[in-house]
């Protein structure tokens, strides 16, 4: 029988200093029975997005290694960069791949959860499927008033963690822990520098601004990248596909006068989402299976 | 090591009577050594692509069954569908996937053709990279004048087969026999019954008139899907991709005053294809290995 697989998308606060960055990545790859997949680093952002896979118990051994890591090396009062964190290990979202499902990872990523209030007297809150009350389910609510914003926030009762010390960490914040399913996470570049235009186009695809379902949506000035960012997690990428939001922003964007200029996956995409993009745009008959190199010859 | 590995796309004249194109499968399928991996069949062409592969030796058993079958169960004296063909057994394709080049795949594919010529008494005209000269590389120009046209044709001295009897197999006609490479074969359906504007619209987009690089193109009628059809054989597709015709097409619909309803892979298709799709239309950055379930979990 072969083990539960979960892949974890751990953000932490380090996007520029490669040397820096490898030495966190290098600690989580060097945890035994995980395997990393990608890894996504934006100076602007100032921030990492580390896909990995494995098992339970060593996928919160590896997130243990990058907590670990992540105390040590970076300090969140130095930081600063154009998205919203909490932490120098700003979230681990847990994800169910394999033989097991989202109810039965809440047990290892309780654990996790405790271990790094415990071990590193972490704060953590507890998002998406862990989340204790319906004002905790989305990271952003969490996440609002930043780093800076955490000691005050924290005063109030209703935002005390659900692990760990009632005041934030000195350098490191707090973390978010959080078991989902899956998300594309997704960038789309502007040919502008109007940080005004990428806010805008943001507001008017967010599903709870009226957009379709399944879309959060971010507007962010790249001063390294010398453009502006719609920055997008689709949370229902089968039904709301990545090819259907970047159509309509290139509608948007061209009613403000600019025009998408390229696209950016962050992490990984599954495959029923590149089914579903290669359905709408190229064949209506296309299947994952159609790919002559993924179909693996069987020897006989 | 690993033995090589190639892939044959034969196309033949069957596309109606699913009893019978079941029975032609299974007599493939029950050869030891290969795998099918598709079965596309049209009503309107007439046609059956199947795609299967496995190593040279039994791929070649696989098609002398096919030969076998097809000219047991097929008189074309009976047969008429919209694609051209001159053969119950029209064109064998083979195309190296792994440990084999083109050049190392000649040897079994003559060998083929002269078992085809023997053994069925079948007439064989090599082409791609098997044409004995330059006027025989191209199908296009090997089929043309049909089955119908074909008895006529032998009697030109330049059309003699390259293995078999000089006149055409009384219901089988005549097989091609070729070694190519990947390409991509696409169809879409245009919102009219009028197949001018399809035999337009595929001029158009013909390298050979001036389209694209590696696009051939032919206008259909589909009595049965009551639609027009632009069928395409896309011999550069990571060059010219399907998505990049597709635009082309839907924007000379749109002079046309009609619109693609929808679109058709026949057969495979190379993930490097793909993934330049989606690096097109999707994300710059995408990769086949970014597709989360592509990657297979090493036990470790």
């Amino acid at each position: 029988m072969r083990p539960p697989l979960i892949e974890a998308v751990p953000n932490f606060s380090e996007g520029r200093d490669t040397a820096r960055i490898t030495r966190i990545v290098r600690r989580v790859e060097e945890t035994p029975g995980i395997e990393v997949l990608d890894l996504h680093s934006d100076p602007d952002h100032h921030r990492s997005v580390l896909t990995l896979w494995g098992p339970p118990g060593p996928v919160v051994e590896a997130m243990m290694e990058l907590a670990r890591a992540c105390v040590e090396e970076i300090d969140l009062n130095q930081h600063q960069g154009v998205h919203p964190r909490i932490g120098a290990l700003d979230v681990v979202p847990l994800i169910p791949v394999r033989g097991i499902t989202r109810r039965e990872l809440v047990q290892p990523a309780l654990e996790l959860a405790r271990r790094l209030a415990e071990e590193l007297s972490l704060p953590v809150y507890l998002y998406a499927d862990l989340a204790q009350s319906e004002g905790r389910r989305e990271l952003a609510a969490i996440r609002r008033g930043g780093f800076e914003g955490l000691r005050e926030k924290m005063r109030d009762p209703a935002w005390q963690p659900d692990f760990g010390p009632p005041t934030p960490h000195p350098t490191s914040g707090a973390t978010c822990v959080g078991v989902r399913g899956y998300l594309v996470a997704y960038n789309l570049y502007l040919a502008t520098s109007d940080l005004a235009v990428a806010r805008e186009i943001a507001a008017r695809i967010r599903s709870r601004d009226g957009g379709p379902p399944g879309v959060k949506a971010l507007g962010f000035a790249l001063p390294t990248a010398g453009a502006v960012q719609v920055s997008m997690n689709l949370t229902e990428p089968e039904r709301t596909t990545p090819l259907m939001v970047r159509r309509l922003v290139e509608e948007l964007a061209e009613q403000f006068g600019t025009r998408v200029t390229h696209g950016e996956l962050v992490g990984m995409v599954p495959a029923e989402v590149v089914e579903a993009m290669l359905r709408q745009s190229f064949a209506d008959n296309f299947l994952a299976e159609k790919i002559l190199d993924w179909r693996r010859w069987q020897e006989k």
